[in-house]
């Protein structure tokens, strides 16, 4: 079969290879649609997980069923489903503490072009197909079913570890396809004032539709100095930290009241610390809490939030705005994901409605 | 002063009483606009609460501040307050233990019409102001306002204590006011599914407006049952409660998956025991919690869910059906409370814009 | 192999069957030593769980590995494991939303002499063994692992669900081995007065050994009354049940503080409704949360809960009141148990140290 | 009335003073007992809170009410009460949010030697005397009931704010005063081994007898790199700091599982950022949990924490291990605390038993 592989660090193309095989719990499935996600950029030209040759790319997509294992019991051939990022091993210790994104290492449940093939190729191997598909509901594209595998799980996340309250005022940094899934999960947790940290006009008008009240450009000086002036020096109840670097932290910790918290869900590529300032922590004690996390994935999440998008209460159009037609087009979409046009949140590569 | 008061159980009408003194941390206060509750009927009635003798009614208001006690720091005569239903004493044990609506013991948060006068005064005071009233926005007008009192922290309450997460189905039985603001608050919370149990017209239509996506009549056989042929067996993720009597509980029970959660809102005026089946509850086992409380009063609460009608995300133009001008119809406003038309959902009185 | 069995409801014997097959992901062991639990009598005996034919009985034990799946990884034949009664499908949707007991349906977690033959036989059958076993340390006796199939672990999920904290006042109702676990874990939750309600010399002995501090005789008159009065009228902060019956939640709910909490991890017999009185539930807003849940099972619980004891920080002991020597003594230790005289708290059956 | 004070950063010295004045709503206290605090040291010598002038020190100590405001209804001159060193302002936003401790800005609920005059007086004030005292139980005397005030307190929040678990592996860095209360904290929450980083052989000694079943000294090489040995590589699965500084966290960081948490409760008096290292936080998605608080005070806390001395379940007369007879040691005892002798844990100055 064909697919669409990283061939080394900073190298990529088209090669052969055979059909995965399908071992008593697994899946095999043919992408419906695929999507190119900022992390197979890290992966391929900057080595953000070290180096890999001849791996096949990608994370995001769904797909159609067609083989599987022995002992699976709710999925067939013919099946259309969701595909999340993120497919745990269920029975691990980490998975019993309620870290599956964790099972078997710190983020080893991202298999996906990290361990093994990725989604980019004409068929591909899911681990664990009762634990990990879903069913594709019916009223949901294949094009947006592809922002269901890691942009709205991992951006919903980022409100879920900050913990987003009735009324609370939210600052989300960073308001590409994972920050403005932030906000929409920020909105769904019913925060009264969001203010989202961003300039591109594609990505501030998608946020203020998915409930952005206020905005802030890193140009204007520091995060939050404008924050501060736009609290009346009181400052957030909680922060979603999604885009950055190292750096960003400090600003979230100095926006952030004592008791409030910090979600991170943003990869932090390079540094040696992230930057938590001391004073503004509170010497220590200002219960500042900070917390960053894998997406979770799995069966049951990839149900929730696709029902949630069936029932019409989230609308996913807005982040697909390059829509390519056919597998041939995988290169051209992640090239695009990486010069990263002013235009651009998400490239998908449709393959089929 | 003139206020409209419980005579006796049974009994209501105009009387006459001294303003109410101001002690060092209180404030007294004077109506913008009133709203009755049901609370009202079930006090004034059926004696839900006791005897009670020229007590002034009401706890559903808006304000503005005419008198401050010497520690008052934040409130000042002049200011247009939002005043909760639930003043809590903020030093006692209960709130410290987070239970602030308990403070001084069960359901004594409650204060207004119940161990005082409450708001149908042309004064009414108000205890620990500056933990208790809050700023009213200048986005919300003096009728929405009355909303913020009891109808949206209590509604909202029933999503909280049922735990409402990102895609799931929740079932919320009762759709008067309170119920309406549940399913506002589960869907703010993120409900895929929202299941109202309810036929009035005006209802559905106010409910299907703040998200629910599905109806129920009790009047085409026991809920549960229904409830489980809609989710193809599986029952719902998480019940609200903000209708019906104590055998109400045993459909709740019955409806939810293992691990899910019944949040109750709802007051009950009759029963000697709450009907929890024993076979359905998992033989003890089920870990299908049950919990049931009265609202969070107090400032912070007040100011948070304020800020979110300001920003705009909670629509509360639908609840005030029936909206008096002036002082004197609030008896008016009362007895159709009581009396209950097919097209009504609160009954408000304005003073002032 | 033989096994004791459950001929039919009301009747037991020895019976001859195959040795267990062994799927790709299971374990077939063979017990060191085996314990009779109250819910074997409840099986047998009372149709508990309905009628069942030659089902081999018994949960509790540790034992030995003798065959592994091809996929099982962690565990080898000559492995002495640990032996949760309760063996989840990890991959079920029930464990992905952390109620892992229930994986597949209510209870279903639990499956030996449930669904599927039992631990007293020569051999029995686990499934999802890297999930579901565990290493017995070193420093625990056969003996004592017995007690963390089920004792240790439902026991401490009382504590778990009461969700005991620093300082509080603990009921524990039933010091059966069940309750006496709920003590220990309620003392090591921190609880600083905790009152168990019991009068069997034994277990008042071993619980006053676990950390109660005060004892109720459910013969001196109502519970609550007793307890109101231990407490100078103010309640206590948190009950968990461990004995009783449906009429003993009316109890627990009027002994409890507004804000406090049941964890109920008794087995529920027989009553159509269980009494949650509507009064002292505060007429449905008392923030009384009830909860009743079976014992979280797998892996890491054993783990941990066998870490605990192997540090010598539970002493496991004082439950074994009567250990035979032999796997022929099962029956003897049945009857013991159903005939359960005033110096028992639980017979073990030890096959090997 | 005669005070020990700081007469400005490095100098300290006996001053005399009126008396405070008692609000409404206030007490006046005479100490009954007082101890000696390393924030004190910090305070005087290092100029933690900045510049003060003849200020008071102290805020541990138990006390006797000698005056109450008109508005007090729970104490009368006379009572004997702990005391806490967090003395909140209940109705304040902060406390309504859960953060008592930071009622009026980032660390303010910290008023003894901070805002106001400490308990090293004659007299002292404590604001919101209903809300803050709490009586002194008749089994636990003065001298230990100084422990009350902080070092449990704080301790204890380490293993809060740690979430420790039944069973878990937990690492305390730093085993001096309140280091050994949240070893004991978290053997009152059921950790199996919990590890200490310390050295001197009365904490070391102490440590054990709180339930520490490991040591680590910072000599022998990095902490994490030698609990990475301990643990087969697995790490703990939470991090307790209770001392250290900035750089302390990336060792924490490092021995800590995904999912672990990180509780905090040592001041950090230099240092402009807090070490937290990428690549070990999962380059921001390793779900290690960092937070960090100052102690919750106020009235609930300390009659639950009392409870618990009074109860027996907890010894404090280890830590006491200097004790001095009459206000006049004052000036010993705090000298004492910053010299700091090996064989030191706290200074304590009785004035009456």
């Amino acid at each position: 079969m064909k697919g669409y592989a990283m061939l080394k660090i900073g190298s990529s193309g088209w090669i052969e290879k055979d059909r995965p095989a399908c071992g008593p719990l697994d899946a095999i499935c043919k992408p419906l649609a695929l999507a190119v996600c900022t992390s197979d950029i890290h992966t391929l030209w900057e080595g953000a997980i070290g180096e890999r040759h001849n791996m096949i790319l990608g994370h995001e997509g769904c797909a159609e069923v067609v083989e599987v294992g022995s002992l699976v019991k709710d999925f067939k051939p013919g099946d259309r489903v969701l595909v999340p990022a993120i497919t745990p091993d269920w029975n691990s210790l980490e998975a019993q503490s309620g870290y599956s994104m964790h099972s078997g290492g710190m983020l080893a449940g991202w298999k996906f072009s990290n361990f093994k093939d990725g989604v980019f190729g004409e068929f591909f191997h899911v681990n664990d197909a009762d634990g990990n598909l879903a069913h594709l509901p019916k009223e949901i594209n294949t094009v947006d079913a592809c922002m269901l595998s890691d942009m709205v799980p991992t951006g919903f996340h980022g409100a879920e570890l900050a913990d987003v309250q009735f009324g609370d005022v939210v600052l989300v940094i960073g308001i590409g396809p994972v920050g403005l899934m932030s906000v929409a999960g920020s909105n769904l947790r019913g925060a009264s004032r969001i203010i989202g940290v961003g300039t591109r006009k594609v990505c501030v008008e998608a946020a203020r539709g998915y409930g952005a009240t206020d905005f802030i450009s890193y140009k204007d000086g520091p995060i939050a100095d404008q924050v501060m002036e736009m609290t009346g020096g009181k400052g957030v109840d909680k922060v979603i930290i999604a885009g950055g670097g190292v750096e960003t932290f400090s600003e979230a910790v100095k926006a952030l009241k004592p008791g409030g918290k910090i979600g991170n869900v943003n990869y932090l590529g390079s540094g040696n610390m992230i930057d938590i300032p001391r004073a503004e922590w509170g010497v220590g004690m200002g219960h500042k809490l900070i917390n960053g996390g894998l997406m979770p994935g799995g069966r049951l999440r990839m149900e929730k939030l696709g029902a949630l998008v069936a029932a019409g209460k989230l609308d996913l159009s807005p982040l697909s705005t390059h829509v390519f037609d056919g597998f041939e087009h995988i290169e051209e979409a992640l090239f695009l994901m990486r010069d990263k046009p002013a235009e651009l949140i998400k490239p998908v590569v449709k393959l089929s409605d």
